[in-house]
C-alpha cells in the first residue's frame, strides 16, 4: 500500500498525485486516443482451449450473459475494492513492457515470455506451454441473426459443427491439428509436446472479414486504440503469470480484436487454477482503468512501474464506495446521464482536491461549478454600441457567414416533420385570426388577407430575418388594437384603410428608431422570472383557448340530451310556410331580406316540407319540432377526435422512450408524432363520415371584401392632420410588438436550446418594422413573433447526438438552425388556397387538438411550471432539483407564488379591454423581479432565477457577503463566482 | 494499512475475517439493537457555538439540505475511500472507550477528555475548552410547518427570535450567560474563561417534548439505540482529538439525539481549522459503518481496538467500488429494492467468499442462490396421502385454526374497495351470463337464477371453502354444456330440469370421488407454462368479450353516418298506418300476434304518427324514414364511457407510483381507482343524460319462467334409465369443473401471492360438488372458480408493509386473507334485486370497461406475457430479467413461441362448438409441456418455467449433468442446485 492512502487525519499532497501531475502536464498538446478494451478468458470449448470474450468496454461495461449469446446492456463496472488491490499487487510483481516494438502476435507474445524467464518470474521449461496458451483462437461475441439462431435450435452446444461454424471469425490462417488435441483431455494439456504449440496459432495480421462486418465498430471512436485483457487458468502454473504490455505502436494483430481497432496495450493474467473468479475481478479491474480517462492518459505516458501503481493509486482515491449494507452488488447500475469530465478530473488532481461528495454533510459547496444554475450571458451578443446602427450591423456580421449553411443544414427528414407540424399550426391561426379580424373589421381584413399576410411577412422574415427559427403570426393584442381601431373609424366617418396605413408607416419608422438606438439592448433586464412568466402565459393562454373552441363545439352542436330512441317518431323537425307558422301561433323570426322579396312571390305555392333547414329559413319558414337544434353525434365525435389527436401524439412522443423497436424507428415515430396523429384522426373522421366542421380555406385569391383592392393609397380620404396624429396609436403598437417579439426572441434564445448561430434582436425588429409598412400598404394584418408556435418550431428541429459509447446518454447537440423549413412552411401556407381540396378532410377538432399539443408541450421544461408542480408534492417525493438542494423549500414556495400571483393579474388584465396594453405589463413584471431584490437573497435568484445586469448592486451585494464571510465561511466562494457569472 | 488487503494474486483467509468470525460467533444468541446514527456538526449561530444536525441514518443517508430546512430524500451513502482510510487511522490513533458506564452527557464527556488526557493525546490545559465545545447545545433539523416558515419569510436567519424558537426543542435546563457569549466574536471562543463554560450546557437528562413529539420516531424500530457523532473545527487545537464510545448502557442524554433513543455510542471528532469538508466526510464513514449490519454488530461486541478495525477492514474489504469515470458522485443513488441480508452477509464471511459481483465475466454463477427461480413448491401441501379422504382431511384441519382470523382480517379499509369492485364484476357476469342461459334454455334459467344462485354458491363457497380468495361465477364452458344439453333435451322430448338435475348429482358423486382419492395431487404437474397458458387464454377472453360487447354496441346504436345538418328536415321517421303502408308499396313485416288482433279492429282510426317506435310495431305499423334506425350520441357516448373508465382506473391506479400527495392519500385513491371512475363516469352519464344501455336488474325474486319453481323433483317425468345414463354426461362435466376449479386454485395460490394461510384443493372440490348438488334441484346454474375475477380479488387485497427504515422499498407482504369480502360480495349480489333503484344508473359500457380493465390487469406480472413483449424489443433495450441473464435468448422466443401456437390452437378450438372439451384441453397443454422437454435443457427450463416432479428424470438429468462437469465446471454446482429445488 503507497504511504498516501494511510494518512493521518491531517492530508498533505499525495506523492502519486504529485507524480501524476508531472507527467500529465508534460506533453498536454497531444491528446490520447480512445481505448477500446476487450476481455478475453481462456475457456474450454469441447475439448479444444480457446479464448472466449467475455465482455468490453468503450466507456461502460458490456458482459456477455451466461447463456453465452447476449451482450448485457451497458452498465457502469462496479469492482470489488479486493480486485484493485490485488491488480495493484500484480502490476508490482508482474512484467511491465513500456514501448515494445511489436509487429505480429507471435513475435509479442514470445519477447513477453523471454522477459518474465529473464526476470526471473518463471522456469524456461514452461516458455512453450505459455505461448501455446497464448496463441489459441479468439472467438468474439458477435450478433447472430436471429433466423439462423432458429435454425441452430436443435443443436446442443458442444457438436463440432457448431464450433466450426463459429470459429470462422479469426480462422483465417490457422494451421491446426485439431485431431492431436481432439484426442486429449483438457487435463493432459501441460503434457502436450512443446514443438506442435508454436503452428497452433489463428493470429493473421489482417483484419477478417467478420470483423470489418462487425457492425459495433461505429461505437467506436474514429481514433480509437484498443487494449486487450486475456485472463486465463491453467494448470502447469503454480504462481500467476502476469504481463503489463504497452506496444511502442498501434498494432492491428490478426484476430485478437473483435473489430479491426489496432492493439496498443496487452495485459495478461494467467494464474493456477482454482481462482477463476478472482481472476475475472482482475481482469474486469485493469480493463475499467484502461478505459478510465485519467488513467489511461497515464497509462500512456507512463515512464516506468512506478508510475502506473500512482496511477492505479490516484484512481483508487478518487473511487466512490457504495457501502455494501445499502447496495446489492447484483444490481447493474445503469449509466448516469452525466460523468464527470476527464477535464475536471485533471483539474481536481493538480489542485489535489477531491471533488465533493454528493451526500456530503454540512453545507459545504466547493467544487460545484458544473451544477451552478445556466446563467444566461445575453451580454455577449446584446452589448449597447453606443453607435449608430452599431447593433444591427453585429447583427448582420454575426448572419451573414452562417446564410448558407442556413440553408443546407435544412436537409434532413427532421425538417418534413417540421414543416408539417408547424404549417399545419400556422393555417390553423391563420384561419382563426382572420376569421376573428374579418368579423371585428367587417371583413376588411379577412381569412384570405390573413393567409396572404402570413405568407408574406413569414417568408420575408424567414429569409433574412435575425432568427429564422421564429415563426410570425397574428397575436391578440394586435387583433384586439385593430378592432377598436375600426369601431374608432366607424364612429367618426374616417377611412379605416388610410388611418391604418399611416399608423403601420409610424410605428415602422419607430422600429427603426429602436433598432437605430440598440434599444433592444433592455432584454438583458429580462431575467427567467420575466420570460416564464410571459411564455408560461401565452402557453395557457393557448391551451385554454383549444378547450374554449372544443366547448364552443358543443355548444354549437348540442347533445340530445333525454332522446328516448323509442319515441323517435316524435323527433321531427318540419319546414313550416310563413302563414301557417303564424296560424300555430309560431313566431317567425327569419329576417326576410329585400333579394328574397321577389322570390317569396313565387313561392307562395311551394312545398315547405321539402325545403333544407338553411331554405327553410331564407325564405321566411319556420322550422317546427324537438330535433330542429339537436346534430346527432356531431359534439362527441368532435371530442374524441380533439383527445385522440391530443393523446395519441403525447404517447407517440413519449414512445421514444419506451422500449420497443429499434431507437432510430423511434425516434423517427416520435418526429413525426403529430402528423400520425393527425393523419389518423383524420381517416378515422373520414371512416366514420360524420359531418364534423372542418378546415375551410378560402380557394381564389382575391380581397374578401369586394370594395377593396390590393393597396392602399396613403393621401386622400381623411384630413391631413391625420397624418401626424397617428403617431400617438402608433406608439402603442410599437411597444406591443416590441415586447411581444423581442420575449419571443428570448424564449427561443434560451440557454438550454444551445443555439450556435448567434441571435439577431435588432436585424428582427428591423425587419419586423419593414414588414409593418408594406402589410400597411397591402391593407394585410400585422404580424409578429408568435411564442408557442416558435416554441413547437424549435421542439420539432431538436437535435441529439447518435453515435456515442454504448450505454453513454444520448446528448442534447442544439437545434437544426436553418431558414429552409420556415420559408416552406410560409411558401406552403401561400399555395394552400390551391391546397383546399386535401385541406378540408382536416376535422377543427383535431387542429384543437394540436393546438392543446402545442401549449401543453410549451410548458413542459419551464422551471415555473416544475415549481409551481411541487406544491402538491410533499418535501420527500420531490425531484432531485437542484434549486431544491441550495434553497428552503418556504422560499421556493414564495417565489412560485408571487409568479402565480403576477400571472393571474396578467390573465384578468388580458381578459379585459385591457388587453391591448398588455405587452406593456411584461415591463410591470420586470418592475416586479426588480422588486424582489428585496425580498430575496441574491443566492436564491441565481437559482431561482438570474441576477439582475447591476454593477453598483453587484459591488454592494459583493460587500455585504464579505461581511459575511467571517459568519458563513463556506457558501461564501460559491456565491461570489455566482455573482461574477451573473454580471 | 493491514496486510489482508494487500495480497498477492492469490488468496487466503484474512486475518481480519478471521478475528470477526470469533467475536461474532461467540454469543449469536443475543440479536444486537438497530442502530440509529445522527451527525452534529459544530457550527456558529450568531455568535454562538452549537452542534447542528447534519445527516442522520436509519438504514440510508438522510442529509440536511444547504438551504437548511430540508432532508434530503434517503439516498445510498457513497463514501470516497480516502475517508475510510482517514476514519481507520482515526480509530487507530484515537481513544476508544468501551463500556464506559455513562448517565449523562456531561460526565461522559470528561471522562473521555480525561482519558484522552491520561493517554497523552491532548494537554490537560484543554480539557475545559474541549468540554466547553462538546456541551454546547444540539439543534435538531426537524419538519416546520409550512405556515409557521411563510411567517418568518421576512425576517433573516441571524436575528435571535428565530434562535429561540428553534432552540426550546432543547432548552430546557440551560443556564447559560449568553450575554457574555454574544460579546465575544467567535475566534475569541478560546479566551473564554475555562471556569464559565461548565454552566453553559443544555443537557438535561429527560427526553424534551420536541423530541417526543417527533414524528420521524415512526421510522425507527421500537429496540433501536442511538449512535451520535459529533464532527468539529475548533481553533485551539493542531490536531485532531478523536473518541469513539460505547456506553454499557443505552442512557438517554438529554437532547443529544433527536428522537427520544437512548444513545449507545459516541464518535467524536474534533480538529484544526481547514479540513471542513473531509471531517464531514470522516464522519460520514463512520455513520454509514454504524448503520452497517455487520459493523453494528461488531462494534456491539468488540473487545477491543483491534476488533473495530478489523470490522472496518471487512467493511473495506465488501465495498463496491465505482469508477470515478464512469459515475458522477454528486448523483444520490436511490435505495435499491432489495440489499443483502446481514445473515448472507454473515455466512460468506464465514465462507470467506465474497458475493459475485454484477459484471463479473465468464459464467461464474456461484452465489446465486436467491436468484433461482421461484419454484412451485406445491408438494408439501399437496401431497398424494393414499389414505381415505387423507386430503380433505388435511384441508380441514390446515383451514379449522386461521378461521377466526379470516373474519377479523377483513376489517381494513381496503376491503370496502374490493367489495365494491368484486361486487360489480360480478354483477355485471350475472346479468351478462344470465341473459345468455336465458336465450340458451328459452329461460329455464335466466337473469334471476343467475343472480340468486351465485350469491346461493359464492356465500357457502366463501363461507366453507378451502380458498375463499376464490370467486365462484358462470364461465363460459358450462353455458356452452347447458345450450347443447337443452337443445339435446328439445328435440328428444326429455324433460330439461330434470335431466340436468341428475346430470349434476352424478357430478357431485364424481366430486366427491375426487376428493376422497387425493386427484387433485395431478395438479402438481401444473407448471407456470400451462398455468400461464390457462389465465392468458382467460385473460384475452376477458378482452375480446369487452370489446366485442362494445363494438356491439355500435351496431345496435348505429352513427348517423353522412349526415348533413342542414337537411335535419328531410331526416324523420313516421308510423304509417299498415293501410298507407301497403299502399305505398312497403313491407309490412312487424308479426301480428294473436293478442293484438282484437286491439286492431279497435284501432284502425288510431292516429298512427302518435304512436311510439315500439306501439307502431306493436299495431303492424311501418317505419318509414331515414332516421329510423339511427340513434343519436349513443354509440359515441358508450364508447367515450368505455374508453373513459379503462383508462381512468389504469391512471388512477399507476397514480400510486407518482409524487404527488402523500403515500397515504396515493394509497387510497389506486385502492379505490374503479369506484372512483366508476362513479366518475356514472355521474357524466347521468348530467348528459343520453340514453346509454343500464344495468338492469330483476326487481322481484320469481322465477324467470313462470312454469317452473324453486325446486325441482328428480323423479317422474324422464324414463328410468336416463337416471343411470346421466352418468356419462356428467363426467364431462366433472372433468370440466376439475380442471377450471383447480387451475384457477393454483393461480390463486400462486407463490408470488405469498398466501400464508395454505391451500385447500380437495375442501375446495367437495364443496363446488356439494353445490352442484344443491343449485341442480334448486334449477340454478352451476359455478366454478373464475379465473379472472378471482385474480382481481386478490389484486385488490395486497398488501404492502407500511412503517419502514427511510428509502427502504415498502415490501409487498402479501395478500388480506379472509372470507369476509366474499361473503360480502354474495351477500350483496343476493340483495341487488332490492339495489336495482340504484343499480340502473350504472351504463353498461362503464362496466364493459371495468371488464377491459380486469382483463388487462390479470395480464401484468405473467411472465408469458413479458417475454412475448421481448419480440418487439431489440435485445439491448429488454429489460434486465433473470431468466435473459442465463437463458440465450433464442431459446426463450422458442418457448415463447410454443406457448402462443398453443394459445392460439386453444383460441380457435374454443371459438368452435369444442369448446365444451375446452378445460380437457388444459390437459393438452399439460402434455405439450412434457413433450419439452425433449426441446429444452432442464437448466433452460428451471428458468422459463418449473421443473416436472418426476424423480426417475430427475436421477438421469443428474447423471447427465455428471457426465458433462468435466466439461462445464462452472455451471454444474448451480444446476444441480436448481434441481434439487425442483425435486
Amino acid at each position: 500500500m503507497t504511504s498516501h492512502l494511510n494518512l493521518p487525519c491531517s492530508r498533505t499532497v499525495s506523492p502519486a498525485a504529485e507524480r501524476l501531475r508531472h507527467i500529465l502536464s508534460e506533453d498536454d498538446a497531444t491528446p490520447t486516443p480512445t481505448i477500446f478494451t476487450e476481455m478475453d478468458t481462456l475457456q474450454q470449448d469441447g475439448e479444444e482451449l480457446e479464448w472466449k470474450e467475455s465482455a468490453r468496454w468503450v466507456k461502460f461495461e458490456e458482459k456477455v450473459e451466461e447463456g453465452g449469446e447476449r451482450w448485457s446492456k451497458p452498465h457502469v463496472s462496479t469492482l470489488t475494492l479486493h480486485s484493485l488491490f490485488e491488480l495493484r499487487t500484480c502490476l508490482q510483481t508482474g512484467s511491465i513492457l513500456l514501448d515494445l516494438e511489436g509487429y505480429s502476435l507471435p513475435q509479442i507474445v514470445e519477447e513477453i515470455v523471454d522477459r518474465q524467464i529473464a526476470d526471473g518470474l518463471i522456469p524456461p521449461d514452461l516458455k512453450e506451454k505459455i505461448i501455446f496458451v497464448l496463441l489459441r483462437k479468439h472467438r468474439h461475441q458477435t450478433k447472430k441473426p436471429i433466423h439462423r439462431s432458429l435454425a441452430d435450435m436443435g443443436k446442443s452446444s458442444n457438436t463440432p459443427s457448431i464450433n466450426l461454424t463459429r470459429s470462422t471469425s479469426s480462422s483465417s490462417g490457422i494451421h491446426r491439428s485439431t485431431e492431436d488435441l481432439r484426442s486429449r483431455p483438457s487435463s493432459t494439456l501441460s503434457r502436450l509436446h512443446p514443438s506442435q504449440s508454436r503452428s497452433m496459432n489463428d493470429i493473421s495480421d489482417t483484419p477478417s472479414t467478420d470483423q470489418l462486418k462487425n457492425k459495433f465498430m461505429k461505437k467506436i471512436p474514429r481514433d480509437a486504440e484498443a487494449s486487450n485483457v486475456l485472463i486465463g487458468e491453467v494448470d502447469f502454473l503454480d504462481k500467476p503469470f502476469v504481463s503489463f504490455v504497452r506496444l511502442a505502436q498501434a498494432t492491428t494483430l490478426g484476430g485478437l480484436t473483435e473489430v479491426p481497432v489496432p492493439t496498443r496495450f496487452l495485459f495478461i493474467l494467467l494464474g493456477p487454477q482454482g481462482k477463476t473468479k478472482s481472476y475475472n475481478e482482475i481482469g474486469r479491474a485493469i480493463a475499467t482503468l484502461m478505459v478510465d480517462d485519467l488513467f489511461s492518459d497515464v497509462a500512456y505516458k507512463a515512464r516506468d512501474r512506478d508510475d502506473l501503481i500512482a496511477g492505479v493509486d490516484e484512481f483508487l482515491d478518487e473511487v466512490i464506495v457504495l457501502p455494501p449494507g445499502e447496495w446489492d452488488p447484483k444490481i447493474r447500475i445503469e449509466p448516469p446521464k452525466k460523468v464527470p469530465s476527464a477535464e475536471m478530473r485533471k483539474s481536481v488532481l493538480n489542485l489535489n482536491e477531491l471533488g465533493q461528495m454528493n451526500g456530503s454533510a454540512g453545507g459545504a459547496a466547493g467544487g460545484e461549478d458544473d451544477e451552478l444554475p445556466v446563467q444566461h450571458e445575453l451580454g455577449e451578443e446584446l452589448k449597447f454600441t453606443g453607435r449608430f446602427c452599431g447593433g444591427l450591423w453585429l447583427d448582420i456580421k454575426r448572419k451573414i457567414p452562417f446564410y448558407c449553411s442556413d440553408i443546407y443544414d435544412g436537409f434532413h427528414i427532421q425538417s418534413i416533420s417540421a414543416v408539417l407540424f408547424i404549417y399545419l399550426g400556422c393555417i390553423t391561426n391563420a384561419i382563426t385570426f382572420g376569421g376573428l379580424l374579418g368579423d371585428a373589421t367587417d371583413n376588411y381584413q379577412g381569412v384570405m388577407e390573413s393567409f396572404l399576410g402570413t405568407a408574406l411577412a413569414g417568408t420575408v422574415f424567414c429569409l433574412f430575418g435575425g432568427q429564422p427559427l421564429i415563426i410570425l403570426s397574428s397575436t391578440g393584442p394586435i387583433l384586439i388594437f385593430e378592432k377598436l381601431l375600426y369601431e374608432f373609424s366607424k364612429n367618426n366617418n374616417i377611412d379605416y384603410m388610410e388611418l391604418r396605413l399611416w399608423i403601420g408607416l409610424h410605428s415602422c419608422l419607430q422600429c427603426f428608431l429602436l433598432v437605430i438606438s440598440d434599444a433592444s439592448y433592455i432584454i438583458k433586464y429580462m431575467t427567467r422570472f420575466t420570460e416564464e412568466g410571459f411564455s408560461s402565459l401565452i402557453s395557457f393562454i393557448f391551451i385554454s383557448d383549444a378547450i374554449k373552441k372544443m366547448v364552443g363545439t358543443f355548444k354549437y352542436y348540442p347533445i340530445n340530451r333525454g332522446f328516448k330512441p323509442d319515441y323517435i317518431t316524435s323527433y321531427k323537425c318540419e319546414c313550416v310556410a310563413p302563414d301557417q307558422a303564424s296560424a300555430l301561433g309560431l313566431n317567425v323570426s327569419a329576417p326576410v331580406s329585400e333579394d328574397n322579396i321577389t322570390l317569396l312571390f313565387n313561392l307562395t305555392d311551394l312545398d315547405w316540407s321539402q325545403l333544407s333547414k338553411k331554405e327553410c329559413v331564407k325564405y321566411g319558414g319556420a322550422l317546427v319540432g324537438g330535433s330542429c337544434k339537436y346534430v346527432p353525434d356531431l359534439a362527441l365525435m368532435s371530442f374524441i377526435l380533439f383527445i385522440g389527436t391530443y393523446s395519441m401524439t403525447v404517447s407517440l412522443k413519449k414512445f421514444k422512450f419506451s422500449r420497443y423497436f429499434p431507437t432510430k424507428l423511434r425516434c423517427l415515430i416520435s418526429d413525426f408524432a403529430i402528423i400520425i396523429s393527425i393523419m389518423v384522426f383524420c381517416g378515422l373522421d373520414y371512416l366514420l363520415a360524420v359531418d364534423t366542421p372542418k378546415l375551410h380555406v378560402p380557394t381564389k385569391i382575391k380581397p374578401t371584401r369586394s370594395d377593396r383592392g390590393w393597396f392602399v393609397l396613403p393621401f386622400g380620404k381623411n384630413p391631413w392632420w391625420w397624418y401626424l396624429a397617428t403617431f400617438v396609436p402608433a406608439l402603442l403598437v410599437t411597444i406591443l410588438i416590441f415586447m411581444d417579439q423581442q420575449i419571443s426572441a428570448v424564449i427561443v434564445n434560451r440557454k438550454e436550446n444551445k443555439l450556435k448561430k448567434g441571435c439577431g434582436y435588432h436585424l428582427d425588429l428591423f425587419w419586423v418594422g419593414v414588414l409593418m409598412a408594406v402589410c400597411s400598404f397591402m391593407g394585410l394584418p400585422w404580424y409578429v413573433a408568435a411564442t408557442v408556435i416558435s416554441i413547437a418550431h424549435i421542439d420539432s428541429l431538436k437535435m441529439e447526438s447518435e453515435c456515442s459509447a454504448p450505454g453513454e446518454q444520448p446528448q442534447f447537440l442544439g437545434v437544426r438552425e436553418q431558414r429552409l423549413t420556415g420559408v416552406l412552411v410560409f411558401v406552403l401556407t401561400g399555395l394552400s388556397v390551391f391546397l383546399a381540396p386535401i385541406l378540408q378532410y382536416i376535422p377543427m377538432p383535431v387542429l384543437y387538438g394540436v393546438f392543446l399539443y402545442m401549449g401543453v408541450a410549451s410548458l413542459s421544461g419551464i422551471q415555473f411550471w416544475e415549481r409551481m408542480k411541487l406544491y402538491l408534492m410533499p418535501p420527500k417525493h420531490q425531484p432531485d432539483f437542484s434549486f431544491l438542494r441550495h434553497v428552503p423549500l418556504r422560499r421556493i414556495h414564495l417565489f412560485t407564488l408571487v409568479q402565480i400571483i403576477c400571472l393571474a393579474v396578467l390573465w384578468i388584465l388580458k381578459s379585459t379591454f385591457l388587453a391591448i396594453i398588455f405587452p406593456v405589463m411584461i415591463l410591470g413584471l420586470m418592475v416586479v423581479r426588480k422588486m424582489l431584490d428585496l425580498m430575496f437573497s441574491q443566492h436564491d435568484l441565481a437559482w431561482l432565477d438570474d441576477i439582475l445586469p447591476d454593477k453598483d448592486k453587484k459591488k454592494k451585494e459583493d460587500e455585504k457577503k464579505k461581511k459575511k464571510k467571517t459568519v458563513e465561511p463556506e457558501s461564501d466562494e460559491e456565491e461570489t463566482r455566482m455573482l461574477a457569472k451573473g454580471a
